[in-house]
């Protein structure tokens, strides 16, 4: 197909803001391809740190990092993603360009460990926080498995009603598939630095 | 901001599928950015069919193309765009690689001239007949205007009920501001040519 998929779509609009030596974070490593993503976009000068729970996705990750040879940019933390503003250098906040979210479970990996809301919501919270002015936060979300849905509603809720002054909410969702998963990307508004 | 508008994202899709050479249509020609939009992706082999029913969206396209000097490429027709299948050259039945589709009003223009769904619905219909397999359809749709919510929601209907063995319809819409344009972006199947 010509229109590129959801998944797709948010590495564009996350390229479109990433440059070398930006800093960036995967809140969701799972089997560490936008990690992969991530440290290939922001060049040998930038920075990826990496939040999963399951060692099983930091290993895939780190093996796929280090067979492109970009493991040294990137620091995986074995911790949820809500422990992000604790972790993350102190003088990253208000300096991560992007930051991408893909919920749900590990592809391959033990579908009963998903990501919760409970967890989720005060993440993005912290990476709206720690977002630097013109970057942007992307979250995929699946609505595929127990508790996708509720998951999917309650984000879709928060983010939509973020304040118009100071972020853009966009959503890009294929319509005519059943449970397609569907991606919304928030960009924070101010002076690009 | 960092994130780019729906038109702008619409503007990415349709570069995606278009090469030197290939053919496009203006559904709705408006002050003709679209028109040159398409006009220059499609290169000095190209060609793009535009259709408006105003001769001042007309002129002001002409001469926006003029100035751009790419007028050779575009053929310009004061027909509705329901009477694109009879308008265009037939051996381009399956060929086209882009249409786009930006409805509503002409801005700066008589507000009172809206498109409508009565031809409307037609003219996306013909559009994905006369695609090209890996071609897409864009349609930005705005619901500020009187009729604008009601063209929208029949339009939405439509696209979103197309057969998912054929088609691929994607939604972009931003979320946290009122009465937001939304760009509905339709794939065709099949091998690109």
């Amino acid at each position: 197909m010509s229109l590129p998929s959801t998944l797709t779509l948010a590495h564009h609009l996350v390229e479109g803001v990433l440059h070398s030596g930006s800093l960036a974070v995967d809140a969701t490593v799972g089997n560490g391809k936008d990690t992969l993503f991530l440290a290939r976009a922001v060049g040998v000068s930038g920075q990826v740190h990496g939040f999963d729970i399951q060692q099983e996705a930091l290993d895939r990750a780190e093996e796929r990092l280090r067979a492109a040879g970009v493991a040294e940019r990137v620091r995986l933390h074995r911790k949820g993603h809500q422990q992000m503003a604790e972790t993350l250098p102190p003088d990253w906040r208000g300096k991560v360009r992007a930051v991408m979210f893909n919920l749900g479970y590990l592809p391959g990996g033990n579908p009963t460990v998903i990501t919760r809301t409970d967890t989720t919501l005060p993440a993005l919270e912290q990476s709206l926080e720690w977002l630097a002015p013109g970057g942007i936060l992307t979250v995929m979300l699946y609505t595929g498995h127990p508790g996708g849905k509720e998951e999917a509603d309650r984000v879709l809720e928060v983010l939509k009603k973020l304040d118009a002054r100071r972020f853009r909410t966009v959503c890009c969702q294929t319509l005519n598939r059943r449970q397609a998963p569907f991606l919304i990307a928030v960009s924070k508004s101010g002076k690009t630095v």
